[in-house]
């Protein structure tokens, strides 16, 4: 597994525990362990092993009470995971919505050089008898 | 792994070589197997396992050319992470927005309650003979 910060967030986005988790934690409030593994169908160590991940990626911060550590959110990785995709979904579009008015440009272009034999045609068809 | 379809896009993008591979195609142009590997120290094998990851979660497409099956970007996978991505943040920053609004209308009150005292300290600190 990757351990560059970008992969780690991504990897640990890469849950529907985690995001469940995180999802709850953006309310603000902070949340024990005993809290957070409430509604899922799992047993504490494992929502424990969620937490880890977590706070291995800066998601969560943890409080230095020793029995109950609160969780809180921490969503300053998550800056840097949506300037990651925005930026390439930014340049992806920008470089399709340039082939666009490009491809608008050469159908007026063609639509402006060939103006008489559309004229001819329309003028065909209304004087063709009913 | 989880299977649902934003860990799959999460747990694709979690790779610099992947990522790497994306923000390549995102300049718009369609790029083979070989050409995408050109700069990673790493085998045509090993790049077509990430290649496959990425077109599993549909943020790329292989053409039908048996022989090259160029790639090109699908961003669409990449609109829901980042919808999600920013519907939390935003939750949580709305959140802290909101009690920064109430610190400092508490602290407002505060001193619109306690005028007096203020200006006789001011008062008395002027009177003093320096």
């Amino acid at each position: 597994m990757a351990s560059d910060p970008l992969s780690i967030t991504f990897a640990a986005l890469a849950d529907p525990t985690r995001r469940a988790i995180l999802a709850r934690l953006a309310g603000g409030d902070e949340a024990t362990v005993n809290e957070l593994a409430e509604p899922f169908a799992m047993s504490l160590q494992a929502v424990s092993k969620h937490l880890k991940v977590l706070e291995t990626a800066g998601l969560i911060v943890r409080g230095a009470n020793a029995q109950y550590r609160p969780c809180r959110l921490d969503p300053e990785p998550l800056d840097n995971a949506v300037e990651w995709i925005d930026r390439h979904r930014t340049m992806w579009r920008g470089r399709f919505d340039l082939l666009g008015d490009h491809l608008r440009r050469i159908q007026q272009q063609a639509a402006d050089a060939a103006p008489t034999r559309t004229t001819t045609n329309t003028k065909t068809d209304l004087e063709k008898p009913t």
